[in-house]
């Protein structure tokens, strides 16, 4: 299609001489774009005829399908159908959206086309004027690098933009949510070690219960953090499945026969990730199941940090009038009104997040469910979704470990003090008088405002003896994790 | 507090010579902070220290925090608590707030306190740095005008923020959701008044079912649309009790009497709403249950709008293998690989949108139910996802009545031939020959692929005439929306 | 269609005597059904093809579609469509149905036909084979009570189950969450009254406040529950609505001129309550939207519910380890293994509610997006979540009020502590040294463990005498509820 | 404890002499019982405290914690702390509970105590009242087998009750869930493989696309739900790990060294799953993170039933007026006023179905959320729904198999002429004639109501050689599932 072979890549900088309009060209007819930007038609429209809200298909996007095309790219001109000189301006291109150092030519709405086409489109567009400009050619011109015909080459939105949520997703979960969730585990456990031996009340139903560690307490946390981080990683596995390769319904119509196989080999090689393709083309682009199933892990350790944040907080209530176990950093003053006044506002904002990613959750899922035959047309509702939940989560762990677990403390006096007054030390003595005997000291101590020891002794149902060898707290803790 | 009463009051412009930075205080201690900024020192703490994505609390809460400031100062003035000069510059600055103005200097996130207090001590650092300026004071030095005392005087963040909060939703609802609906209402009605005449097949179960107009059909939308509309408006009356006079607890402590009823009346004039005090400051403060009920009002109009936008773009399937009746506006091209493929786009941003409203609503109900004692320290979460759901909403609206619905047409041929090919309109002959004579009419003909007066005439149970005089569709659509 | 008129109405007793089966027949074909079951053919079918699960159609539907067939034989007998003796034996069997005597006979499951027919038609069978059975027909004959002909005479299922389940629900809503949500309340206020003096340490974000009473608190609680109250009242506005006259597609095909507005009066004379028809049956028909706002008020209830659960567990946690204000009922033993544990299990069921509830919105809202051109086909799953909600919310608050409110006592001694421990009083002389004098003070009192007298004191920013008269708790907490 | 060592154990079968009433207690005194019900003190509080609603804890909860009982009475016995007559008497009233035989007297609701234990000790006093009867002791005695002290034996509700919502969940997954979601995929490949060759229209945006084959879109669906089913058997390890031996807080107190290991082997053995002991058992018994991730399988598996559920009814849609390319078995009537209608009634159960088990996964997830400290009190409403969600989802996938999937036909003659009529062909010409050029034939095409051929004949752009060898449908569906 291109008249003149081999024109010369020249090594120019990103950037357009800012004339005022520049004429742009798509089946539809002529459309006017900003002089500055390397975008064409069918992103002006989309500008036009989607300009809702402030959500922006996330940067990210972006540069995965930067490395999508230029996989591609590669791809085809291994396979003959691109030559080197149209190769080499189509890297480089996507090499820079990659880097991100495309990002203000990629202005598009999150509430768009559902494929995702308009972005696909954007980056077609994009990486074909600036080959176009690279190779010296006219913008706008669709010549010598065209969006569809070369950019788009063994291609449709509904394979692309899939594989490149997909390669979007692993990579905030590779960069951000695991590292940071792994460095707040790491910091929760360190705490712990250091506490293994500080004999604190349990409560269960807000109660006062039988006593454990402080160490054994936070050990609790991260094993609860060490789980979901498991699930999170293991997520990853659906995600590796790319639909590149199945074009527009699954069939590869229009790719040639190996490019499924060819370019999944290529991303995987491009990002260093064990990307492959997807073994049923139909699935992967009719639904995205699999973008449900990794938000479900992002769900399940919003989950587990409300829970963890949620017992922080009342642990560190106070400090006078609440449990004021913990004692946790004064980051800034807490009111306008109340001097003095400091809250666990890192407690707080986590527990938002987590509120937030259990919204996204829903969104997400119903998402997936609203699919029609050949594709699941919901996609940019759910990559923002994704990449929201995990970009909050990876950035909330972060502060909240910095700014809040690793400075916390323990007030050890009051610890001690509730260990002491606690009357539910007596279940240590069901083994020996029973269960109802047990009952009836606990119950007549609460009544009478008594120790417990006063209280056992009064019942004549255990002597001074059996009850101090049996009520020790350090020795009703156990050791370590698993239980008895 | 302050030494030298009335100082003058300077008609300076916004803006700050760039110093690199500048020395704050708050009662921890000092803080630098940018020289080209009004905030001090909690605002920078915040920034510091939830620095979480990308979620910046809504300039909206700012602006309204200006209505909020503003009033009370004019309220403690009157009161004489607080000196004409001093009124005079703090009644500046909110006026700047509330303009935008100062947009650039509320630089927060979302995911902070959940009181929303850092957000409350940034507005009311920044009104008391411009009022120092405007006074010609020295910046940081909280004096004249200090941020606690004079900018907050009689209130707390527990009670202004929720009333900026009401103040910002019933703006967007006021100045979005409702004129961008009911616009979309009376375009809906207008197509609708202009098809009431055309009969076309009815489906129940997706399956042919009897006729009825197109017209009555779009009433069948617009109906949804007014009631839901209908709703949003209607929860703008919990939305018009405001805390503001409940300061930190609910009891109005440090407020003189009388602080609630006037403030509430200054920003009933200012906005030019029908503002009133909440009766019940305690449940005002510790509950955010107006906010889950308004937003309960747009889920109810995501939910019809989902079913509106959906109808539309399967009775736009096609061109030639779908149902085929409607033709939408052809927009943008659909497919970066398939050419000439149109796709009805502004229905899928409006079913994703829908789909994101409620993920919204399960994060505020969720956020609404985490209270505890004294406040629900779960606002941000929740102004966030209001505003969020009133804006994409609205901008959703009006892109699609202006992008779908006012260019959509019929494709009358294409109505005409299912209401003359359809055999459910037997149900007519129900009432003549009884209801299971005319279901072994109407399964003979499916199973023959006959029409339904073929197989009519052929069962002996209806003649000619009869079945000439009763299957007629145009009388079987009754007349108007109330049915029979 | 019935040859000889005039059968005689006999006063048989409900039952039939308990043969092995019976023939049954409907347009395809025969199926035999159970000897002592009124149901005919179409239930059968149902029953084989949707055994799913244990859920099955509540019965309230059954009774609220008892008043449907009456009302609607009664309007049909009106205008001259139905002898007085058909009439006569449908009406009997409706209101056996009303009554619950017929429940046996309606075994269907929630999981069916998204519109609801194969409860209808299991109505429409019951009745028929019982007024056959009355009037001395053979059952199984559908003579000379047709199921489809006479009780279904002028109705669709899909008019007809949407008014059933309006019925439904305001019945529930009436019956059991008004009352026992609004005797709720009444207790709440009660103990709220008696509570109006006793001085409490107010609590945000967990952390001690400023103070205010014991019945203020209260109170709070009883506003957020008078609110929610008030919207689930409200929201049966939509509900009087119903859709009964729209038949198969909201046109009316079938039914006579007027039969809306008559069965709608009719339904409003028997019930007692404001039900009117439905404006569009076409939005009436194509959605639940209205059903979709209910459930939001009851979200909204659940909301509030959980706040108030969660408030009172927390403040009751003890009793010797946590804040021990309130003491609730000893109603239960709480621990198989901690003898003499008392845990607030009602609160815990009540926050276990409100999550269902919650869950039960998801599905409702969801569901009432799915709605596809003339018909809504979710409807089982709607009024299941709808009526599920209402039961439980309604009983929930029964026993909540029984066993946990009314016995709820105070901790006074605890209750008092706290006031005199509190560092926040220092807000009060806020007015007098300033903030920032003020926050000084707090602080210290805090990092030394002082009481805030010494501490304010030690600071020399006040006297021993402006202390005195500016610190009095009782002065703190304002008057009433509305704040300052 | 037990004073007459080596009572005989009588062979006597289940079943109680029904006097009225029986005199039970319990720690905190006496309670009346009915006679004919084993049960005691505490079931019949909770009964009267609790009963809400119709939701009864799912009778699997305590066939499941028959396998506790019994395990945790043979390693108690076998460290020598509980005597063989005792054991054996305990061991035989849990494997009636196992088998289902005393599903009579456990009555308890839902709505009950967060943590299980009313629950629990519904077992405890039915296994000791079972046992005191084949021992010949006198029931409600508590002798000579005592609820607490025996059959708790070294047990606490905090970590039996998660044991048992463990085994039920597993069980419900690997005799439910997974063998009819699997007879469903397999049925589903079933009709896939046999239409393989069958080319038919492909859809995307629900608009006309490029052709597949029927058995690729069917193969598309059975993919889906491999990848769901996997999930769910995937996310039974988390499941595998079981609590016991925790006791009351997670140290194991009062239970022997080695009775978790001993308790997790015991139960593998008699359930011959492989259960383990959870390494973290304060992670274990704060949390119900397990279940949550377990529900999110459940849920991705909702999704992907949905989005085949609605395919196949909209390409069932018609008969005349629809997709009408698969025709689904007529299974009953489908309206009670529209005759010889038949709807695709499996499919809207099914759809019904994953909105349900979407709600159920909000509760789950929230309640998830919800622990606090050592104990996550929210397992009722979380074992109700999972068990709930995986009995409709199990039961749903056999009907929807046995009375649509395998009754399905294709309609050829309709599939055929959609293939033909498709103006999306043209996507083949791409690669020959580039994009816009094609894109303008396309267009043509539709605009002029010509068929694809002519409007490409007519353009010049390609001869009719060309485009006769290039427009070949049944080359364009690739082969196979993996794309190009």
């Amino acid at each position: 299609m291109d008249a003149n072979p081999t024109p010369t890549l020249q090594d120019l900088p990103i950037g357009l001489a800012a004339d005022a309009e520049r004429q742009e060209f798509d089946s539809m007819g002529q459309m006017r774009v900003p002089g500055d930007r390397y975008w064409g038609a069918q992103t002006q429209r989309s500008l036009q005829h989607f300009n809702i809200g402030d959500d922006r298909m996330p940067k990210a996007v972006y540069h995965a399908y930067g490395y999508v095309k230029k996989a591609c790219a590669l791809v085809n001109h291994a396979a003959g159908r691109l030559p080197e000189w149209k190769t080499n301006a189509i890297v480089r291109a996507a090499d820079e959206a990659i880097a991100g150092l495309l990002d203000d030519h990629f202005p598009l709405y999150v509430w768009q086309t559902g494929s995702g086409t308009q972005s696909n489109m954007n980056v077609n567009e994009v990486i074909s004027n600036r080959a176009i400009q690279l190779l010296g050619g006219a913008l706008g011109s669709q010549h010598p690098v065209g969006p569809n015909d070369d950019v788009n080459m063994g291609q449709s939105s509904n394979d692309t933009f899939p594989t490149a949520m997909h390669i979007a997703a692993v990579d905030a979960f590779d960069t951000k949510v695991l590292p940071q969730v792994g460095a707040l585990c790491d910091s929760i456990e360190r705490k712990a070690e250091g506490w293994m031996e500080v004999v604190k009340i349990g409560r269960t139903h807000l109660e006062d219960a039988v006593p454990l560690t402080v160490g054994q307490e936070w050990y609790g946390w991260a094993g609860q953090l060490r789980a979901a981080l498991a699930d999170v990683a293991a997520s990853r596995a659906g995600l590796y499945e790319l639909a590149v390769g199945g074009t527009a319904v699954g069939t590869g119509l229009n790719a040639p026969a190996g490019f499924s196989q060819d370019v999944a080999a290529k991303i995987a090689e491009l990002t260093g990730k064990p990307f492959v393709t997807a073994q049923n083309k139909f699935a992967a682009q009719g639904s995205l199941d699999a973008m449900v199933r990794a938000h479900a892990a992002l769900r399940g350790l919003a989950v587990a940090l409300m829970k963890i944040a949620n017992d922080m907080r009342w642990l560190a209530s106070g400090p006078r009038c609440g449990f004021a176990e913990l004692k946790l950093p004064d980051n800034e003053p807490g009111s306008s009104i109340m001097p003095g006044k400091v809250n666990p506002t890192q407690c707080e904002a986590m527990v938002m997040i987590a509120i937030q990613v259990l919204g996204n959750d829903t969104a997400v899922a119903f998402a997936g469910s609203q699919g029609n035959f050949e594709l699941n047309a919901m996609r940019p509702v759910i990559i923002k979704n994704v990449l929201h939940s995990a970009g909050i989560l990876a950035d909330g762990c972060e502060k909240f470990r910095l700014y809040s677990v690793e400075g916390t403390e323990l007030n050890r006096a009051r610890i001690q003090q509730y260990v002491e007054g606690s009357v539910m030390l007596v279940t240590a003595l069901s083994p020996v008088i029973g269960y109802q005997n047990a009952a009836h000291i606990a119950e007549k101590a609460i009544a009478d405002g008594t120790t417990l020891r006063e209280a056992a002794l009064a019942s004549g149902k255990v002597s001074a003896d059996v009850f101090d060898q049996t009520i020790v707290p350090l020795n009703m803790v156990g050791k370590g994790l698993a239980g008895a």
